[in-house]
């Protein structure tokens, strides 16, 4: 961090640049491992590759307890670092949990959240191994989940001139189901339900992602602050540009019965929809869903580092309407 | 967690309680690995075991920014983690970290923290492998550190009757420099320097706890929330009772040069001295001091589980002024 940087505040710099700064001043490994940078760091072991990485939900920020329980709280808290180990096309396997809460917090609110946190492990076979338990004014739970890596791991910067880029699934529902619930809609139709479960019950692409790494994918990262935001660190870590056809992208077919939601603007900005976005050499032909039934959809091409592009939109603009951290 | 449990808030548990609830929550480990109630989790894996902890500190709970500077923050983060991984008598290796920050925060202080970070990382061998950035109202720092385990790995549970019971270095020397920081005492003699480096700059046992690791302790914890709670969570996991001689306790010299500090009291009840606390077989005769430097002192004997007592006193009447969380 030079001189200049120690000046102002966090607000300044917002999540990404805060990153990159804190970067700056830690080593790098040496050898095939990852320290930052990256979904997950990836630790070189003698008998395999572990990932690791860790993932933070704040009462009033990430969270609103007026329309999520414990035990929303306690599903996404290990969803979206599932997610991420996701991202590197490998298996999740051991979590420890640390909870801070304020004292008041009612018992029955605890039970709940340890009820969402089992379901979600049971869910995806990872075993709770651990945790400790602090004093705090508002609401904080920090999972650190380890997993295990294919070979190889799929890093964000491997995409290079000529690739096609692809996603998963479809885009902009989470956003979707937080305008339901940050308004106290009272629809209580089946797609309205869908799209609440999309914001409190995410479900990470985690077998997708073990059928994706057959197909060699080059870079890939999992959308948690949008598809904007997202692209642009894969891009940025590959050092590459990209042309996005907007008529391509996968918008979740719901969002549109949200009024006063675009819905491209959600699919493209909106965060938490916990889908792969990923980038295969562009001679292959990928099948148009997963054994599981999940989307696969080629929504452009990997591009010299010019020019990125989303339609006739430029990503670095749309990028400033996602969620960034802290600005 | 019973129906009964449910009822109430977390302030009636208090932090030992309410592990102890979620402990029985969550399912019990195969074999040879330990997921809870220990000072780490303990994993089998083909090349060896795997320690893995984790250790929140909450601004205005766990420190405080008007005397600790960013730097002592992002050293004590990583020490309180150290010091759980000494106590399994292993090597910490890398370490996650999770920063969550209100937007105002200088970028000062998050340099000063990073600082702080890095030098006790450099300090123990640590490597820092990544993390993540999230807003909070307040500032908490969340560390998971992953270390190698001896063979065997040293838990809480092993301490059987007529073992003798040890504790590295002095106690009571933490709780004395919270005191001269909380009063914001203007001494700047030598003595009331080394004790605000013990509240702000704890030195975990590391060196200390591979050597001891040489005489086969039968138990082991790291004093980090006072001799009287951290010696009846060994007691609680070995299912017995001990008898510590009052006289024996190894007091830090310099608590006696602070005003309005019962010494002995600060001994048994002050936290975070980041000392060991062991069990050996009676039989055995152990050196006065590591090859380090660091004391090594017998207080007493595990008895059956009938009665535990320091001198003429009782340990659960004490314990109930240790630090327990949330209470």
């Amino acid at each position: 961090m030079s001189k200049d940087h120690r000046k102002g505040t966090v607000s300044e710099l917002g999540e990404t640049g805060l990153l990159k700064l804190l970067s700056e001043r830690l080593p790098v490994p040496a050898g095939g491992e990852v320290w930052g940078g990256d979904d997950t760091a990836v630790l070189e072991r003698p008998d395999g590759r572990l990932l690791v990485t860790v993932d933070t939900l704040v009462e009033g920020f990430d969270f609103d307890l007026s329309y999520a329980s414990g035990s929303d709280v306690g599903w996404k808290a290990l969803a979206a670092n599932a997610s991420d180990i996701a991202a590197m096309c490998g298996r999740p396997a051991q979590a420890v949990t640390s909870l801070a809460l304020p004292r008041s917090t009612p018992l029955a609110f605890v039970d709940d959240f340890i009820t969402g946190l089992i379901a979600a492990a049971d869910h995806w076979g990872i075993a709770l191994v651990g945790g400790d338990i602090s004093e705090a004014p508002t609401l904080v739970v920090s999972i650190t989940l380890l997993g295990a890596a294919g070979d190889p791991v799929t890093l964000r910067s491997g995409a290079v001139t000529g690739d096609a880029v692809y996603v998963t699934g479809s885009l902009g529902g989470a956003a979707a189901g937080l305008v339901l619930l940050g308004s106290r809609s009272d629809r209580d139709d089946p797609a309205a339900d869908r799209l609440r479960a999309r914001q409190l019950r995410p479900e990470p692409r985690l077998e997708a992602a073990l059928w994706l790494a057959g197909f060699e994918p080059t870079a890939m990262i999992d959308l948690s602050d949008g598809l904007a935001v997202d692209l642009s660190r894969l891009l940025d870590s590959s050092d590459r540009g990209c042309h996005i056809e907007e008529e391509l992208i996968p918008i979740d077919p719901d969002v549109a019965s949200v009024s006063g939601l675009d819905p491209l603007t959600a699919a493209v900005t909106g965060g938490e929809d916990f889908e792969l976005l990923f980038t295969v050499d562009g001679e292959r032909e990928l099948p148009a869903t997963s054994p599981g039934g999940i989307a696969i959809t080629k929504i452009g091409q990997v591009t010299d580092s010019g020019t990125r592009t989303i339609g006739t939109r430029d990503l670095g603009a749309l990028k400033e309407k996602g969620w960034d951290h802290l600005r």
